[in-house]
């Protein structure tokens, strides 16, 4: 019944493309086929397959048109199908990203879309909510890719592939955090004799931390969304830096103050207001560069051919941790000792 | 020409349900009408508007089945409608969540979904591309929820628009960071007498940050899409404390090994294998909380009526922060001092 000399080959593609979610045009028709032919076909073909459109092509299976049911339904029997068929159709790729065709077809909402390649070949047809059933699966992997869990692991995998996907990504976490660890190191001898900073340690860490998280999800959300674009890049990262610089001043502010009434409590040897000032500078800037680095670490893996995704997590807390942590206790040294 | 009596008023459903997303039905039938007279109507219609399905509701407005465009192209012409339309369709209701709705549409791939009420009133239609997309846009904010970003901030919102959705959860991130830091504080002596555990701090930290993470992804992709249901939570909780266990193990070796070496480097007073058998118990505890904490954060959100996301990265690194920083100094003080 398929006039279309293309291979329907959807395992050749590779994963997370268009190609691979492909189905069986079913309904492909000679461009010169009047109405009444085509209708006949159609009801042999129902009989045995649910499909929504027919696809015209020429006698090289390029594809010429579209005809819906309806068109069929309200045409003349004796009509040929190539005078009223829907010329130029859009079609997708088989080699697209699911990301790009969702991007490709967000305002279109047909039922179903033609694959055809670069020369116009019919190849089959990928249905609009297969693709973004796809892609709602894809996305939902995104918060576990960032910490190093692979995109098909669901509930359900057994335990040792569990571990087995995410050991070497936390292997590599603890890597990183020797990295932060041997910058506390370095100020070992000021946390000697000023112990109550090594109290404030988690507290830079863990909020430069997640200031930095909050850019690198909506940076992320942007490329997944197709809006953070080649040209609008800078933009958003200096408005990501602002937002870090004014998020960091404010709650180093409370930050400070915390640190303030800490001191006095403890009547610490060195001034509660000189420790209050070095938490708030510290959390100012190491804010600023969370911000910066919650945008630098999703574009640079792209820019590597990488998923944005991937361990992006991981590199920005290894940012943020060493930023942070740095910075007091740099700033604590400099000022105090 | 729609002979419903149902009122049509998307506007009044909640955000992220079938109903704000629902659309005219445009093609609605009475059940004795014929093909002939359907097909001059779907004439009329067709030169207006594009839609799939035909609806064939009673005289109450109450969806009786389903005609396609295919059923009246095949059909003789005074054939009635009810005689061969599909009774009974699936049907989705006004107030069903998106998530809900996807779970329930995601093995059928119709192109739209008939929206009745609880008497089986036609109130609309829902296009499966139109739930899938926003679904896809809706779960692209679940990496923003964890940490704290407003689920409707986009790469384009205002600057000051984003400080205000963002900030008080910055606030709240700060204030749990305290209780980490007050933990660390109980044990400031501990840390005066052996400041090398200070330098371990920020990698016990990240390192069961980031092992709970991984849990409270999974756990998160697993409610997302409907895997993770009620009956299936505590073997799944008992997977991912073993995966903790398991990983916290692994990683406390590697960890172990860092404070050995570095022990031994800086001629600690301590002994350097009481160190790293230290760092070793530490990890091990903190990373099987951690992956029970994964599981517990998003389900007792859920619990609560909240979004299982919301904030949980927040709520869950406060507990990893408090156990792993509280066993590692814990143990020190019982074992070292």
């Amino acid at each position: 019944m398929q006039e279309t000399s293309a291979p329907f080959r959807p395992g050749t593609y590779p994963e997370n493309t268009i190609g691979r979610l492909m189905e069986d045009p079913i309904a492909v028709f000679p461009e010169s086929l009047t109405v009444a032919e085509a209708t006949e076909r159609v009801r042999e073909l129902a009989a045995k397959r649910l499909f929504t459109y027919c696809y015209i092509v020429n006698p090289q299976g390029v594809l010429k048109g579209v005809v819906t049911m309806r068109d069929l339904l309200l045409h003349e029997k004796g009509t040929r199908l190539d005078s009223f068929m829907l010329k130029d159709p859009f079609v997708l790729r088989p080699e697209y990203p699911l990301m790009e065709a969702m991007r490709q077809t967000v305002n279109r909402h047909y039922p179903s879309y033609p694959v055809c390649d670069d020369q116009g070949l019919l190849l089959g047809i990928a249905r609009g909510s297969r693709i973004f059933e796809q892609q709602a699966i894809e996305i939902s992997a995104q918060p576990g890719a960032m910490v190093g869990v692979e995109s098909e692991e669901r509930v359900n995998t057994p335990f040792l592939r569990s571990l087995k996907f995410r050991h070497p990504w936390l292997q590599f976490n603890l890597l990183t955090a020797f990295i932060a660890a041997a910058v506390v190191g370095l100020f070992e001898d000021t946390i000697d004799q000023i112990v109550v900073l090594a109290v404030f340690l988690p507290v830079l860490a863990g909020q430069s931390g997640n200031t930095g998280c909050q850019a690198l999800a909506v940076s992320l959300r942007g490329i997944t969304l197709g809006e953070l674009k080649a040209g609008r890049e800078s933009q958003f990262l200096v408005k990501e830096a602002a937002l870090g610089l004014a998020n960091g001043a404010l709650v180093g502010i409370t930050a400070g103050l915390g640190m303030f009434f800490y001191a006095t409590w403890q009547q610490t040897a060195v001034s509660p207001y000189q420790l209050g000032t070095i938490v708030f500078l510290a959390m100012m800037g190491s804010c600023f560069l969370s911000g910066v680095s919650g945008v630098m670490v999703p574009i640079t893996l792209k820019k590597f051919g990488a998923d944005p995704a991937t361990a992006s997590s991981i590199f920005l807390t290894t940012a943020t941790d060493v930023a942070s942590m740095g910075f007091f206790l740099g700033i604590a040294r400099l000022w105090l000792m």
